[in-house]
């Protein structure tokens, strides 16, 4: 089990400048066992901060990208068929019980029902995981903690949780770090100058302006360290931010327009 | 068989403060063996309930968490292979049929309408659990019971019960606490002072008051056990409160700005 | 066989007061081994008729709760895996068909098409059942029988049996039984006085009125017994009318008003 | 193989009442193996016919019932699993196409389309079966034919043969027999006096002229052979035309008294 | 691998009257190994110019009738359980990639999108297959050629070819014969003289005018040769073509009517 | 490992004529392993483009078409049966994530999202790739880069990118040659005489004018190697244009007409 944990422990401090007072609160929230739900748009930060935490806190961390197509049996674990008999494999979450991680659901809104509810008796006052399967109940480790992910930006009428899911987490709001924070960010993952940092984040920021307007989603911080790495390397700034920048996030003939025109007003 | 009850017997008296006369009607129809549904919105205590009666009537309790992908055999089991063969593996819903146990649905309108038609002959005079795979006959011990919940909230015209399911079982409406009980349980839960309990259920019939007005559902009972659980912990009672009611619930700016305006006033 | 056929007969007369000529008739029908249709909304003694009428022709029967998710394997049959090999394991409509049971379907229209269709040749001048998936045809045995329910009241474009099933069967009609009949049963069914079971059925009666103004359907004879149990076990008649015949079939607000006005003013 | 043959050959005579030139038709097309089409409404003698030139050309018959949850494989073969290893079982369809049996599938438009496509090879100059999953090619037995039925009345533009499918058949209209033939059908096959199977069919014609003004279908021979046998078992003429003929195959209140009118004029 | 080519070889040369200079120009396409799309109206001769070009350019012919229930691995290949262990068998497109044959997908719009996409590397200059299931890479034997058919009539915006796939075919288009060469192909295939061919073609035609008023598709020379051979085995010519000409194509009573009168027309 | 790699290595250099700056920038993003997203419509040259670039760099190329029904399992690896136990296999994008491969997707919009989330580990800071099945979390090899293809003609509301998945990667826009360079190519790859290829491109640039006017897509050009091959073969010019460029794309009459006439202005 020790040995399990291990695995799944973060070997060094990720890379992580705090937005607020995030690090406290989740902290606060760890010691009081509740389950935590991080919101924000894509590309802000969300995992690398449940990273961050699982390191602060000392605790193995396991990640699940959801998605449409995964069953409560991926997460909860399946028989496999072995040496003319079967075999229980435990699947990440029932593992993370076990063992006492943090488990990540990373975009729980992509997942079918069964997935969300399947985590419902672990949420509340029981913190057990039943493997209806198995015939099995496990009792969650003390050290044991939820974490899910979720995207305002996607919710509908079609595809959002159930309030009796949302009910179960206590909630972080995220957004893009502001712009020195972003800079500072720049610089130190790509190892660029502060003054292109700058640039970079004011050409980011105009994007992020067009959201709502031909755009679905701002520039993310990711895309942005893409622009500086390239540059970095030697390529073209204008070349390097319309590669990594403007031509993976829109297809608008205007909105490239747009972009590509601020493009060249901050690098001329 | 008596080892296996043991092990769904609830070992502590849960913690469950009685609305009005549920728990002697519950008793009533338990004596008279008639299936019970809890209805009532989310996280108001319809689960407490179930399992306070469980420990009450001494009977052990297997819950199931149901949704849209689980099937007919996810309840009533089905045939694993092994050693060459096959073994039946009893499902829930069975296990609970032969050991004399209450067996509770949780969320049953989730369910595809085989797992609801499955429960037909264990809800009328004949008591049985026919196990068309095995080819067994299933006669429910004395002691079975089966109950179900259901959030009248969800219901639509694409998925309620039928009202050959609805018309097996008599019903219990369940509502969020009234004020003072809902101080006390806050109180109890969490281990704060009254007189924030008090600000707290003050807080959250404010938002309850929004339900329908841009809120889908109200605050929960549990969620501001939450809030009591983090302000205890040290965390100032605006964040803890934004936290755990505010931000899980709603990302509609006018609702935010509401609620935080409500919290500031309650917590100035 | 024998022993089979034994297993599935019923052992004790059951509870039914006969609406009218339909016990003569199914004999009629049995004797000419016709296929039976019964019609009737949910509660109203469908399945007790059948039952009933098994008893008194001296036959096993098998009843089958048919749903949307029910393949016709679940009724002919289908092949396990066993011992490095294969073994076939009759389904319930092909057992009924080898020993001369009386098979009844009950709430066909739940079924998917290949449900009804695969009763095609045993309804016909044929009475054969081919098992496709093992090579065999099987010549019903003389005394088999095929019985189903219907209730017009879900039926729709969408799902409605198709005429070249309908047209199988010969039809008995089932409504609620008449007031006088319907307290004889209620005072025999949970033994309680006459007058209360002539007070429920008035209730009953009244809210049969409210079919299609706001109730999809009238309650039935099932939910009445219900009430008059827990009247007998001392329960309130208020509170058990309201928690057997009101709760459980509507959430409206309105229509709940209208209905425990009628109960305070046939209890008050 | 003609064992196998033999198992499937009609032992007797089935009684047949032509319509018309159809049996020497019939005859004709068999000659040249051309696949035939059997268009008609329900329960007029599509199915007997089949049977009838099956046992007049001396031939084995395989009937398969068409449903829309079929698969390619239930026609063809599917491998099982079996000591081990696995064991190719032959479909209906190859069966036929081995031992020169004449198939017929039943409600052909019902099957989806795989079903409909597999049967394209063995139905034009090429007369093979390819068994892709086994890699084998089988030709068609010189005695083989191949017969569908399909009911006009059920085309729609969602499920209807495609023309690919459909211009690979010969094709026979049916109806329901000309009055003094369904008497006489009537009279021999439910051994009823002609003057009351006069009756019968008058009533059958009145219900068949009110298809299109209420009902969706007329009434079967079938249906009318029911009635029958219930009058001569002693059911009063009234309640068994009303049992067989009417409840069956509406709901509709007017068109129930319509025919129960009509009951009334004719049996007075 | 010889052996088995020579199971797919065609034996005779197939009757195939040419309709212009198609069999040159697939030849061109053939030894430059394009890829080749063979488009027009169901019943025409495409399979049969594929099958004649096969026997002319003596390469084996392997032909799939592709249905919407067609999977990827019934077109590659899949494993098989065999004496406790798995044994991969290929399916009829990597048997045609091994062994060098023309590989014909007949009606491929009817196929689910990873039918189609499977064939798109061996349809550019890779020519490869990858087993991806069995981690194997195929490089298409020298002698390989894909063959699809196409019936643009049933083209639609839910169902046809992607561009993606359409943009790696060379295409020829069919029609029905011209007069005269319809009329010998009759002759031959029939066995009846000249003039009753030309009669038939002449109501043929006349049919085919229906087409878009009333009629989905033109009657085919297939059921031209299914009237002239029951009309040379001694079948009235107009019972011959309402059996084999207007039956099976129509059940509209108006277009019954005029080819009806066309028919006593003609053969009056 | 070495050997497999070298099963995936492209043995000669492909014939890729760069249309700008594409082979630098790809150097460039590969050296900080950033993920690619290669953007264009069909048969302009992205698959080469690739390869190509998988030659020069030196690397292995391992290549999967997407599809609508391909899973996370196709992609990642699944169990096999194999002598009474399992043994697990993997798929193609563990391959290329364990020996250090380029893994390309193409036409990613068509995969299910499973397959897509199933990238996300790979594309940012952890370049991990987690076997839940198998409980395994893969380190990528220092020498993996994953790209992807994408069309942007086929982007729709249903089917699109989401924008986490799109803001992980740099971008390259690619159209069809321009004039002189594509006629260069016509001529390399087909070995016709530049100006045969000039006409043809002209034909070409006609046809995609169209685009929008009746045309979902230009010819590409793959399509005109095809026909450019089909004239050095003999083929006579407007024959082979027919064939190849203009009956694969369209079966609207007026556009035939438009290109033929193109056809027969450009080769008079």
């Amino acid at each position: 089990m020790t040995h399990q944990a291990d695995a799944y422990r973060i070997k060094a401090e990720p890379y992580y400048q705090a937005q607020g007072r995030e690090v406290a609160l989740f902290e606060a929230a760890y010691r009081n066992r509740l389950p935590v739900m991080v919101k924000g748009p894509t590309g802000c930060g969300k995992s690398r901060f449940v990273e961050y935490m699982a390191w602060k806190l000392g605790k193995p961390l396991i990640t699940v990208a959801c998605n449409e197509d995964m069953t409560a049996s991926d997460l909860v674990g399946r028989y496999l068929l072995e040496g003319g008999g079967t075999r229980w494999l435990d699947g990440p979450l029932t593992t993370a019980a076990r063992i006492g991680a943090i488990c990540y659901l990373d975009e729980i809104v992509e997942a079918r029902q069964d997935t969300t509810v399947v985590i419902h008796p672990l949420t509340d006052h029981r913190r057990v995981l039943p493997l209806d399967k198995k015939g099995e109940l496990i009792e969650a480790h003390p050290d044991f903690q939820l974490v899910i992910s979720y995207n305002p930006g996607y919710q509908s009428l079609m595809k959002d949780l159930k309030q009796s899911t949302k009910q179960r987490f206590a909630a972080f709001d995220f957004d893009y770090p502001e712009a020195t924070l972003e800079a500072t960010i720049l610089a130190t993952e790509a190892g660029v100058a502060p003054e292109l940092a700058a640039r970079l984040v004011q050409l980011g920021q105009t994007a992020r302006n067009l959201k709502g307007h031909g755009l679905d989603e701002g520039i993310s911080t990711r895309l942005m360290v893409y622009a500086a790495k390239l540059i970095r390397d030697g390529v073209d700034p204008a070349d390097a931010c319309r590669m990594a920048l403007v031509r993976p996030i829109t297809d608008d003939a205007d909105i490239r327009a747009t972009l590509d025109h601020a493009i060249d007003a901050i690098f001329a």
